[in-house]
């Protein structure tokens, strides 16, 4: 509102810093509306780009002064740590490659951390970090954000409440066909960096889109994978990471499942569609229609739920900001996401306690058994498709 | 940042004031998150209920200093306008009775509007705010957001190339449940006033849901309404005002139509749908669904478009934020209105010529058409629904 | 065996005899395929066009003697009820124009009827149509065959059961494409003799397809049109009959509604749609995915009834010949009809009482209701589209 | 029409008799309407059930004669042979166990086969009627019929024109909610026989549906199949047979996919859906809404093509019976299964030869194939779901 910090009824917003998410990038402006979405924080710090140029660029659009932008993040976090007004989180939107070296030079410099998934390019590095951020008592939030939809934490609710009984199949899928042709030799970006082992580590789709299967699911039913069984394919000329994925999995309840992640599925937007079978119910939720959550009791009919109603459980209708029929979108998934973590951190920072109900958003853990479900993918895979411990 | 005061790389923030849109308010909100979405603007200055309490406790929470807190919008605008940092522009964000009042004040303080619809209760109030706008060479915007979609933008397109032929039928819907029982005895505020005359004028259903079928029809078809004819009903106990409205059309190319608007359709949340079938080819769009659109030519298969991918429109695609498949909502909506009337104010302010696509906001010439669509269907109505010139 | 002249458990088969339906017909098939599906009867003679060469080669194809094909229907009428084994009923599935005709010299030949829709062209001859089957004491079936599919049945039970309350809104339509280009100069039989008026009578649309949504909702609902306004158009070059008509009706009940037809909705095949809110609930149908219902009670979710479920009530259930997810469509819908029409036919042949629920399918009283209706259509129409009592 | 075999305008009738399909039945009445749905059989003789009060029962209700009853299978085939009107072929509509030793018979007996899926319970059994048939020079039906709807043929045509290009994955399920619960323990038949081994064989829903989904993929895509790997769970109390399986499938030409079938799958009713992705296209087709498939090309729109329309390949529209948005359901898809079948028949019986256009009808190779399908998916569950060779 006014200069530097302002007071709000809640006291000072919270400050953050973002490393990558220069202009052009898609998911650094959702990031970037997201964490600002409900007045709880604002940005005064960033080293957006490897580029200067692009940095300097970006910082001018967004109105930050010069000297809060940084050519590189280790920089960034030293100074930040050390200014009085230093940002209280930092914000890790870069492709996959950078995340574990910002993640871990922000939390050795004291600074909470918001990282994208999949959080780290190998599993000791993911566990590092969850290591560092105990150690150091810091936040650490994954930015999973599908999982953060009202109705998807209805049907967390639904499976918690045993309304559905006991879960004994799973059949979830991640589908687009963006990637059926070779996207990245037209120096799509998007294409490019996902596409490049360098930039995207072992797994293209497994990683990007499958990650995001295996955190839903897990999200919504708790259920923990015993052990899986897949098959990556890298459809396309001279790709060398896959863009489909099929995974056979057994939970540790005995229920049985099976994933689906494909780029290569023409016609296919950006499907993620979770189902989940229980002894007394089902439930299905499509990313595409988020607002809406499909259930059926054994001998009854389906019924389409539509957030905003008055039958919602309150553990959904919480996270749920306008009336029925409105739609809500990914933005609104991923502010719902700052905004458990930013409630928590302003706690944290108050010296007040925090209930598990204050830290219920996608974390540290969540990030390092992403991190674990892409290598399993894939060394199964390498092992002609045989099936792995989990 | 999107909330502080700084110089983005275009120059200071704009900075607006808020009528109405106290704490607990739906709509208040929206026009909060969708105003500084695109970090175009900051709220400066609010007077945000007629209770001063209220007004101090909305104010406090949004961080605003409590010299640009109200008691009421006629001391706000004359004190904004002589502040040398006074607003750029005020939002009207109350129930419709104020509306008009509101509007007046600002405009002859020189202060730039956006208002929610319908912008008042009478024609001849819209008509004198039109009048005064133009004489004070002021912007006024009208927030029918649901036309701001992308995919309504391709459809109006599509109608604009002739991709569609010549429009013969126009089949417009806009339904709602909410109101099938008397919500309004409970003592919920949104049911209070749409169903009090007082606050919401001569129309609950027409003028609050059937008013945005009118503009979406008309934004999208440029089609001129010759004739209606309407059957308003009050369905509910003690309702003075419509909860159900049917109306047939003739329009001035020789298209027929017929809109619906309900709030006791048991079932339907949200759901405004707009068909319409021409020589060559149909559209349907439904709102719920807001990042699709259906279209088929004329011995072609149903095609469903979505937003984001290559084939829509420039016309269309400009305003979409997110890649395919990943929706936006009604705030994404809000903020497309807010962005095209922000972009021109800031042209306007620094002098530059505002061209006809910077003007592309629904603004108070269709505030005008909708109150009068209201009123022509409320006096056919009250006629034994007889047929109304337009 | 079907097809054979054999006694049945339950006595020797029905037989009958049809007019119109000559090689190449549409319609005349469905009838044919339906009349037998359960059975119950078996065709024994034909006129099937008034051509004698279409005749005989229908009449060969299909198997039948000689000397049971008619160069016309009256010598047809006579001589079948000379005759010892002379057919049981009729079945009239010519175009429009020869119903009354042909209906009228069976009735008076003591023969049962079957007969498609709109009965006949002109109310008086409907209403005559119906004294003489009740003078007669013959059959009359008409073959609205929409409404007797299970989910339609079920929706007419709940409305019995007062499972939606007192109805306030209908809202229905059935909507196609087919005729947005000129077919008919093509030569395509279907379209030229509907869009003749010799052949089809004052209407077009509204009484080929607009005729079956009034069916459709009385059937349902039972309620009683009021009064009705109507504004019919023939979008397309050089058309003597609509081809696109809005009616706005008041019940008397006190409920509302409006009933859209259209042949020129582009993308649009054969979509009968029909949706009914009450005080405590709603239901909507769509005749292209006939095995379900949706049904809403106030706040409560939309739950999708699927035919075959435990669930569905007895009075729909019965009327389901496959398990739920196993599709079942036209040719069954009309075979329902059939089947009541023969149950009742062979009782009453057997002399034995009928009851109401053996009565219960749609007959020359709803024949005569859909003549009433697509005339006050037209004369609404035609009188600038006024409201006329019903 | 007449007595006895009637001539046609394309000769007599053929005849049938069935095997099962006693009252109370399901599938017995689908097989017996279709067989008779276009006029070119109809049937003759029957031993429908193990109980000869039921087969007395059935065949009254059908209108046989007694003569043309009998006590077990074997009598009737090789009394059908001896007569000069004996049947010309036999339907086998009995629970799995019965399928191989009744089609053995009237095989041996000179006598032409239909015979529902599986066609037997062993691969070596299959084989056996496979080599029988050669040799006897007879042709034997399976009545996969799924993949005889127009649209599930007009994908068959759009993957053979090249349409979609090379094919990459394969996803498809057939999912089911009826055995959720024990159902068989309530004494409801058709749960009771497919649960039990003695009856079903070594699979209950592998055998049942998911035998289904090899089938149709295999007629769209003609791919084969490389290897496999399964998971088959008998979720339920009690069950000694799989109500889930998961199996992941790599193709020769180097495509992948995963199959899912389940019996346990609440909400779901008879959802089978396939789902292919090629180079250039991909195309989705859901057997519960028969009439439509959805077709992507890279880079355009999802367009839904409806049955009955003028842009479905001839491949597919030739088995079309009703215009655009007339749905047709299970009996169709059957008697479109039968109409191939019997028209072949004629011309074989007529001395005519046979091509492959004539004879593109699901046979005994596709039922051979089918039941090493299910063998190899228990096969590999049960070597801890470790991949096998096809």
């Amino acid at each position: 509102m006014i200069e530097g910090k302002q007071t709000a009824g809640r006291g000072p917003l919270l400050t953050f810093g973002m490393i990558g998410g220069g202009t052009g990038s898609f998911i650094g402006d959702v990031h970037r509306k997201a964490a600002v979405f409900d007045g709880k924080s604002q940005m005064a710090a960033g080293c957006f780009s490897r580029s200067w140029e692009t940095t300097l660029e970006t910082g001018r659009q967004l109105g930050l002064p010069e000297d809060r932008l940084y050519k590189d993040f280790t920089e960034m976090a030293v100074k930040e740590a050390e200014r009085e007004d230093g940002i209280d989180f930092v914000v890790i939107a870069t492709p996959n490659y950078a995340h574990y070296k910002a993640a871990k030079v922000f939390l050795e410099n004291g600074i909470h951390v918001v990282c994208d998934k999949p959080v780290t390019q190998r599993v000791e590095e993911a566990e590092e970090l969850a290591q560092l951020a105990a150690e150091k008592d810091l936040l650490f939030a994954v930015t999973y954000s599908y999982s953060q939809c009202p109705m998807v934490r209805h049907a967390r609710e639904m499976v918690r409440r045993g309304d559905i009984g006991d879960i004994r199949v799973v059949v979830a899928e991640y589908s687009q066909g963006w990637l059926a042709e070779e996207l990245e030799k037209t120096g799509q970006r998007q294409a490019a960096w996902r596409t490049d082992p360098d930039m995207a580590g072992i797994s293209n789709c497994t990683g990007d889109i499958g990650s995001h299967i295996e955190h839903t699911v897990s999200y919504i039913t708790g259920l923990e994978i015993d052990s899986l069984c897949a098959r990556l394919d890298a459809f396309g000329e001279d790709r060398p990471l896959d863009t489909n994925s099929h995974v056979m999995l057994k939970f540790t309840n005995g229920a049985v499942g099976n994933y689906w992640a494909s780029q290569v599925a023409v016609g296919r937007d950006n499907s993620l569609i979770v189902r989940i079978y229980g002894t007394k119910g089902g439930i299905e939720w499509e990313q595409e229609a988020q607002n809406y959550l499909k259930v059926a009791m054994v001998d009854g009919p389906v019924q389409i739920l539509s957030r905003g109603n008055g039958y919602v459980y309150p553990e959904g209708a919480e996270w749920s900001r306008l009336p029925s029929g409105h739609p809500e979108g990914l933005y609104e998934s991923f502010a719902n996401t700052y905004n458990t973590f930013l409630t928590a951190l302003a706690k944290k920072l108050a010296g007040e306690p925090l209930t598990d109900k204050d830290l219920d958003f996608p974390n540290i853990h969540d990030g390092v058994r992403g991190v674990r479900y892409v290598h399993k993918c894939v060394e199964s895979s390498q092992k002609d498709s045989s099936w792995l411990k989990f």
